[in-house]
């Protein structure tokens, strides 16, 4: 799988070039020719005889870039002056600000918005303290919370380095659902230490979001922090991914015109997210789950089966398959791979059962070659932007936390992610249903207001 | 001392009124002769024979609000529709919001902030962790953080209850000096989690403000975490509070022409707030100054001396003065008094040296009446709003921290806490300088650049 160029690694570069006609065009060509792709060209300045021109173009990466300012500099009168990354530049000074609702222009308003006016306020709630969900922040407010232990696919790299993916986290808070989420990067790995942490500033918060806290210690964090908080606690990189795993599989077998409860799935991944993706699928109403990981198909015989996957083998298999997660492919109808990247080829693809359904999740890299198992299956998703049927998070939490906080829900339940799940899958129509829109983009108008109203429905049920 | 009717109490009326000639001049009228004071009066619909009119008014507290409403309700021909507080009002929902400061329309921006193009930026700064402060909020973001057990003057009454102060802080710190800070109420009081937790949530903040925290727990909190962070720590209830004295009292002493190594100087109150004025009048160069508290003045041999306090008694009291508060004034150049309502009587101030300076920073209920001070001193100033020269820790904290964030500060010290006084005392020009203007206003343009730039060199001079 070759990687396309891609407007996350963009360069902005500013260079002076002699003023004759053809000046631009050598420009755009030697880019092309780099294998760049141009998005924007704007000339800034011009002389009598030299032009100054700003190009941004997508690249595959820093290599890649480094290259095309070679190719650049390689013409002849042209002059490098800046190479910027699109991207840096976004981040500069962080993603997120904390704003005032409140004007404060007088020594009235100062009156109000703190004292003495604000006592009556404070006082009020010490008296009725569920007022705080009416008259402080806490109504609409959502912790993204990561110890830096597993960020993104790169592993531990620790608390700082974790904070641009928790404010873009919270950037998509605010986008898609209206929520103020605040970034808390925890420095600390211990799991005492981190639920003392989360269980001492939950006051403000409405809500915690658990984000890319390394397997196992992630579930005994959320199991400890839920029965010691009375505000909903949600691991997105489970929890989330189990929610969009199972609306995507609910539309891709309405396009093959299979039954959950009938088809047979060769679920790759035991970790945080293949465990969650796991039990939603078997609430749903999955029968037939085969589990593999690293060692091989999980079985209740498998020599040195760990602790944490005793359940999985007691909930899982019920063909009695063992061996290698190759061999357990033939004849199944699903393929959902929570793992990592090349572990199925296209030829693999092809002993599934007809009509078959692969979700290759594993990021940047899939488990497969998304062109390749779209040559045998029926209908192939990725984690990925740059090809169809994205199977992403965030047509999942924003809405569920949405109806969440609406619900002023103390938890979160197995019926409530179920909910979302067929909440996602519903806003897919039959008319724009096929095999390459299973799930809705994640710019869809409906997406958060459809999840959101089935979650707060059924916490509200639940209370 | 009666206090005054209060925007901070203002309530709004709907009222339904005959539609005739002196309606509006009734209502008016009532409102008055019951006390309050009118600030705003629309007629928000009229038909032939009624009219519907707000009326805004300015009232004692909750009691005169009712008594407001009661003279209003036994007009003839009136019915009271709707009363509203707008203080209550102003907090419906919190009064912060977190925002996106970059845009998040399409695919391509989501690939900027989110995956894929994010995970260069981590690996950017788990290379070069100072590079958080460039790529993330923290070079702008402090945690304003308490536990709720010393919140105003209203005691302990829980993390939830204090938010609205908390918030209230952050607004200031967004309108006086730009920064983003975010409110931290913490579900403990014990001084080890306390500790714990904020070391643990600091990776994300450029500055920790301490809030509302009860003596003497606050004083251990503020050194270890101070031991611990990277990070200036700053106990506002303590140096905001001894910055603005020193400030007020270098420009007081501007006004009567003394000298601050010269004055004899009676403290009233060795709680948080005293402990920091005494030790950054010390530093500023006080050298008689004589501390008293509940026990009467703190001397050496005084009986049962607390552990706390024996510091104090080692460093001040130089002519071995004893007995009590009221005592201990005759002759005195200076009054500061951050303890209790009413110690003093205007009487007590007239036994102070000629061209005295009484500070009353109790609030609401100053040390002694204010206007029986003026009688007696050259200047007067208290904590409120609605005398002359009001000592409001809003002069310093906004630009103490703009200038530790400026500076990349990772501690506070002393000479800069005396540096923010000494600019903040320079604020007030010799033009400005009376006996009722010692200090600016909290709406002064130059406040917080000034200070901001002295904190800032000093932190820069102290690396």
């Amino acid at each position: 799988m070759t990687s396309a160029p891609s407007v996350s690694s963009s360069i902005t570069t500013r260079l002076e070039v002699e003023a004759r006609p053809t000046a631009v065009s050598e420009l755009t060509t030697a880019i092309e020719r780099a294998g760049g792709i141009v998005t924007a060209l704007d000339v800034t300045s011009s002389a009598h005889e030299r032009i100054t021109v700003d190009v941004t173009c997508a690249t595959r990466g820093e290599e890649h870039a480094k290259e095309i300012v070679d190719a650049l500099r390689a013409l002849p009168g042209v002059v490098v002056d800046r190479v910027s990354d699109r991207t840096f530049l976004l981040h500069l000074g962080g993603k997120l600000s904390i704003e005032s609702k409140v004007p404060l222009r007088t020594r009235d308003d100062l009156s109000m918005v703190y004292t003495p006016g604000v006592a009556r306020v404070c006082e009020a709630i010490a008296a009725h303290p569920e007022d705080a969900r009416r008259l402080t922040i806490k109504r609409n407010t959502v912790a993204v919370v990561t110890d830096g232990t597993a960020v993104l696919g790169l592993g531990n790299l620790g608390p700082l380095a974790a904070l641009p993916v928790m404010e873009g986290k919270a950037v998509l808070f605010k986008r898609f659902a209206g929520i103020d989420a605040f970034p808390i990067a925890l420095d600390t790995t211990d799991v005492d230490r981190i639920v003392d942490t989360v269980v001492a500033i939950a006051p403000v918060f409405a809500g915690i979001n658990l984000e890319d806290i390394s397997a196992p210690r992630c579930f005994e964090i959320e199991r400890r922090l839920r029965e010691r908080l009375d505000i909903p606690v949600f691991h997105d990189d489970q929890h989330g991914t189990a929610i969009v795993v199972v609306a995507a599989l609910t539309n891709a077998l309405r396009v093959v015109g299979k039954q959950l409860p009938d088809v047979r799935i060769l679920l790759s991944g035991a970790g945080a997210a293949g465990t969650a993706v796991l039990k939603l699928l078997l609430a749903a109403g999955a029968r037939d789950v085969v589990v593999a990981d690293v060692d091989g198909v999980v079985h209740a015989a498998r020599p040195g089966l760990a602790h944490e996957l005793v359940w999985t083998a007691e909930h899982t298999n019920p063909r009695g398959v063992t061996g290698t997660l190759v061999g357990a492919l033939a004849g199944m109808d699903v393929f959902i791979g929570v793992s990592a990247p090349d572990v199925l080829t296209g030829d693999d693809v092809a002993t599934m059962a007809p009509d078959s359904i692969v979700f290759a999740l594993a990021n940047p890299r899939p488990e497969v070659d998304p062109v390749d198992a779209a040559k045998h299956a029926a209908v192939v998703g990725t984690g990925r932007s740059d090809f169809a049927n994205q199977i992403n998070n965030v047509l999942a939490f924003p809405g569920v936390f949405r109806g969440l906080l609406d619900a002023r829900s103390h938890r979160i339940t197995e019926s409530m992610l179920l909910a979302a799940a067929r909440a996602l899958a519903s806003t897919v129509t039959d008319d724009e249903l096929n095999a390459t829109y299973i799930v809705p983009s994640v710019f869809h108008p409906d997406v958060t207001t459809v999840v959101a109203a089935a979650v707060e429905k059924a916490a509200r049920d639940d209370t």
